[in-house]
């Protein structure tokens, strides 16, 4: 057999027993601590049954709520787009494709009000090739070492409409959404802080120029430093809100064996 | 190159091109027809914004609330095991792994009373070869297509404690489940029902077993009709609530092409 199609036998055999690779949680607990913009409900949970019962077993159960934008999360289009998708019409392979990570770290150390620029993807593909077709593009601004530190990771811990003014955090260009939007095949961007917009922004272009286009946003992402610039799998699923303009994302990356 | 490598070769290419093969989601929407434990808080959304912005653009947002056990969902053994898994704690590679699906629709139809027993698992691995190690079961009940109707889905309509007697739906047997804990190397179970345990249960002795053994349930599952009985792999994606007795779950299954 030729070198070349044994190195791809030997690579493409983990699909044979399942997914053989590696799990990885990009997802934050929602919890008490769970980060939700200053105007928004927060996650909350409450006890409906905790102990023994009077049968002589255990039982737990508890009821939740929230708003559908905070924690990790996926902005669906109708967010900020009138008859764009709503959560529950997004299909499943939009959030399912080959993860890239986009590394503004040093940017966004120097200024937390930095947005990703057209020259940062552009930089990425001169080193690591074109962003491959259906790329889930994530920004690692470094805010996910932040979080729950809301003064830290979002520029205030206040809450309420007055805080707004005070957010600071980084996000995407809307030049580069543009870039993304109509020079490259994507499914979706992602990235480690509250919103695709920076904190600065008042009129969340970003938003709505991917959104017009169908393109989610997912925000609040955990752990992107455990990931390579490329060569991985995302798998985002959101909870299933009918007419939802966005929900709590489960999202994971799939780092294939190459043995 | 022997057909047996070329074969393995074209089974596994799809892998090279990320996931490349059919997705089918397994999961229903959350919404005002979600089906619910009489007991439990449904599902609720509330519109926070939905419109024109006075800076000219289109913006809706929504709260959300619902107890963690109704619509697709996975019930964390804690849920009814003092000790065990939270779903926050529930490892990712515990809810994706090679599916089977054990249709008793049969069974079902002459009995919605009925309970899925050691003779029903036997059977299917008559035909089909043991279960896989790290099998998520799935039983087919026919219930899927009975949803959102609750009195056909679950036996009443009604809400409440007295509703609770009510109740009647498949599942799976104490001993069945005895024998997927201690006689099978299983990751998970599921079924397109409200409850592991038939609708008749008051002790829910088949929660009890699974989950002083850490295999979590998956109820309310959807479209299993569209599934074979294996060759498939599942994904599912709780919402991480920490401490959580179970979530919503994003349960999605992966066909990969044969070609």
């Amino acid at each position: 057999m030729r070198p070349a199609l044994l190195a791809i036998l030997l690579i493409a055999q983990p699909a044979l027993a399942g997914f053989d690779g590696v799990w990885l949680d990009l997802t934050h607990s929602f919890n008490r601590a769970a980060i939700y913009w200053p105007t928004a409900d927060s996650f909350e949970k409450t006890v409906v049954a905790e102990g023994e019962t009077d049968k002589g077993f255990y039982y737990s159960a508890y009821n939740f709520r929230a708003a559908e934008h905070g924690g990790t999360h996926v902005d669906a289009p109708i967010h900020f787009a009138r008859g764009m998708r709503s959560v529950g019409q997004i299909p499943l392979e939009q959030l399912i494709g080959p993860g890239v990570v986009i590394d503004i770290r040093p940017q966004a150390e120097e200024n937390r009000n930095y947005q990703a620029t057209v020259e940062d993807i552009k930089a990425w593909e001169s080193e690591h090739g074109p962003l491959p077709e259906g790329a889930i593009v994530l920004f690692n601004t470094g805010s996910s070492d932040l979080w729950p530190d809301k003064e830290r990771y979002m520029g205030t811990a206040e809450r309420g409409a007055d805080a707004v003014a005070k957010l600071r955090f980084p996000g995407i260009h809307p030049n580069a959404a543009r870039f993304l939007a109509n020079e490259r095949n994507i499914k979706a961007v992602g990235l480690d802080t509250p919103s695709i917009d920076y904190g600065g922004s008042t009129l969340f272009e970003t938003h709505q120029i991917l959104f017009k286009n169908n393109i989610p946003g997912i925000e609040n992402v955990a752990n992107l430093n455990a990931l390579p610039a490329k060569g991985f799998e995302v798998i985002g699923l959101p909870m299933k809100i009918q007419g939802g303009s966005g929900a709590p994302l489960r999202i994971v990356a799939f780092l294939p064996n190459v043995r």
